[in-house]
């Protein structure tokens, strides 16, 4: 397991050092686990608290061994105080605490414990932090991405004809685990479950879901109304992959479409305006462009083509057709057309315009990009045209 | 996709208004997906308002073409005050949320949107309503453990020479999927997460892990510290597989352990002393009995035999030898020395008293048991002595 370099934990603490000045708070409450790996490079079950200026205080419950200098071992909130007090430190009378991932009780309850402190939220401003990758962190990115590829381009020799969505994401999972996806799949935001990711064949593309994810699906289960829902991989139609690039901490992002034998013409055509609109955007961008503009060039290129019944969905429409991606995979900046959000280098994002044809099946690519000075890396290296499947 | 039975539905939707009127509340809203879900049979992004009579409101954001005749489409909750009006019902005073499932910002700004209605907390409310099953839900907890002990028995088939926890563990999870599991694995608690369920081989099974399980295990990543490592399947030691039982959405728990060929006595020993605590528990209690005396009369066996030093790990040993299990993982009761919880007719519940013999591995096994008035039924059936591989 990789330790965090202390160059990179030192960088993070600064950059949210810098935000509770900002904000004039006297500390910051950190609980989830993944801002904890963030600022940490391992997780725990307590609270690490932050101040504008020195080292932080992890007050940990679990696990009962840990080994950090910074840690003080808790059973609950309510000791914090006594323990900031024996080590000279006055209880903070503004803090920030995520409260966009901490639950309403607990929340509550650790601002009962440290006395009713002013509170404000964090979560959106420490996201915003993390949308800027550092070089280590985008090399991960980048490692994740050739797993990525090279794990999709095995999936021609996975198909079996007769097989349905569910049976080849299954044999796409394993493949998954096997080349080092740790499994659980990270993703921002109440209820937004996810499992690996998601597989959507035929008009299974269509399905409208609960989630806030590009597309739907109506999936095995309903507690889990997302992706593959059991539909045979019939000839004629497309099959869209969009599983998880989680083999590193920090994730990538892709989707690829595949072709199950004597798929119509119109769908290559419509996938290769997919394409294009990764190209424009390639070509026409870089640092310092908005969200927003990315958005409307891409609307254009829908227009021209008179698809805009069939983008990003047709019974349900997502409004964005990219998003930040990192250690969750729907980070900050999201590509709508309202955004005032700027493309500042160092962000990594998803870039996800898509396609459904009723009678056919979704298609597109998704890729993820790095945004620089001189213009957008692509860090997914991977056949983009459609791969048939026979 | 099996929809609700009405019965289902009215049955619980009853149990919650009768908490609704003995809270003194106005109206409670349900936002999270597993407690629409039990409440409704599908899942939206949206709220859920019950009254203490009468039929529910859904105010629905997603899916936007949702059916049912309860539903009304929103964008946002500062809509709801207009749309309660317009149908003659007054903005609620006093609310109950799920404070425990909800995120701080999104409970302060329902507050904020309904006119700052006092609130109260009716996650803890719902869970203990929750933890007593009926027929219904039962049935689908004897399904998954049947298909459970039909994937464990796959097991010795799966196994090479040679092997590690982790490369096992993927056949298996291969085999869940192939037989019907989800794949997400419900938990409940801020940052408790899991992937499929747990492996724990030889000495990994003593690492203390952050989060509020049985047992730890290193992991593989630092985001996930939980469960199989690469750990080596060495001659000598013990193989601890506790993977999930969520081939319906009302889940089974079940362990078992595999002895990986010389294991020596005292594993064998110290397993049976697991079932041991198993058949007293069985022949001594039923429907009424204290969670607190389950636990006691383990707590008698272990120290009767000295295990109390491997009892539930050993660097960090858990403090509760059972839990309650249905749509999640972890629900109440808890089996815990000081627990006043009462086990009441038609709640299901796991016992895993564990052992970890250092330079071996964990020992003992997870049965699923059903309380009733004439004792408990035991839903897993599955071969409980120690398992060879080879």
């Amino acid at each position: 397991m990789n330790k965090l370099p202390l160059y990179e934990a030192d960088s993070r603490l600064k950059r949210v050092q810098q935000t509770i000045t900002e904000m004039e708070a006297d500390a910051c409450i950190i609980t989830s686990s993944v801002n904890q790996y963030w600022l940490c490079g391992f997780i725990f079950d307590g609270f690490m608290f932050l101040f504008p200026e020195g080292d932080p205080i992890l007050f940990v419950k679990r696990p009962s061994n840990i080994v950090d200098e910074r840690a003080k071992q808790i059973r609950k909130p309510e000791q914090i105080p006594d323990m900031l007090r024996e080590i000279g430190i006055s209880l903070p009378k503004r803090i920030l605490v995520e409260a966009d991932q901490l639950s309403f009780s607990a929340a509550t309850r650790l601002q009962a414990a440290l006395g009713m402190p002013e509170t404000k939220n964090i979560s959106g401003e420490v996201r915003k932090i993390r949308s800027v990758k550092s070089e280590y962190e985008l090399e991960q990115m980048r490692e994740s991405a050739r797993i990525h590829a090279y794990v999709y381009e095995l999936i021609p020799s996975l198909y079996r004809e007769g097989m349905t969505d569910l049976e080849l994401q299954i044999e796409i999972e394993r493949q998954m685990r096997l080349h080092g996806s740790v499994g659980i799949f990270r993703s921002f935001g109440e209820n937004m479950d996810i499992f690996m990711g998601s597989m959507l064949a035929g008009d299974n593309a269509q399905t409208a879901s609960p989630y806030d994810y590009a597309l739907g699906g109506a999936g095995i289960s309903p507690l889990l109304p997302l992706g593959a829902n059991g539909t045979l991989l019939l000839p004629g139609t497309t099959l869209m992959v969009d599983m998880a690039g989680n083999y590193r901490p920090w994730m990538d992002d892709m989707t690829r479409t595949f072709a199950i034998e004597h798929t119509p013409d119109m769908a290559y055509k419509v996938h290769q305006v997919s394409i294009d609109i990764h190209n424009a955007i390639m070509k026409n961008f870089r640092a310092g462009a908005l969200c927003s503009e990315l958005y409307l060039l891409a609307e254009e290129i829908v227009n021209q083509n008179g698809l805009a019944p069939y983008f990003m969905g047709t019974i349900q429409q997502a409004q964005f057709i990219g998003h930040g991606v990192g250690l969750e995979i729907n980070e900050p900046p999201v590509l709508t057309p309202r955004s005032r959000e700027v493309l500042e280098p160092g962000i990594a994002f998803a870039l996800e315009p898509k396609f459904v044809l009723p009678g056919i099946g979704a298609v597109g690519i998704e890729n993820t990009y790095v945004v620089h000075e001189s213009g957008f890396e692509k860090i997914t290296l991977c056949e983009e045209a459609m791969i048939a499947l026979s």
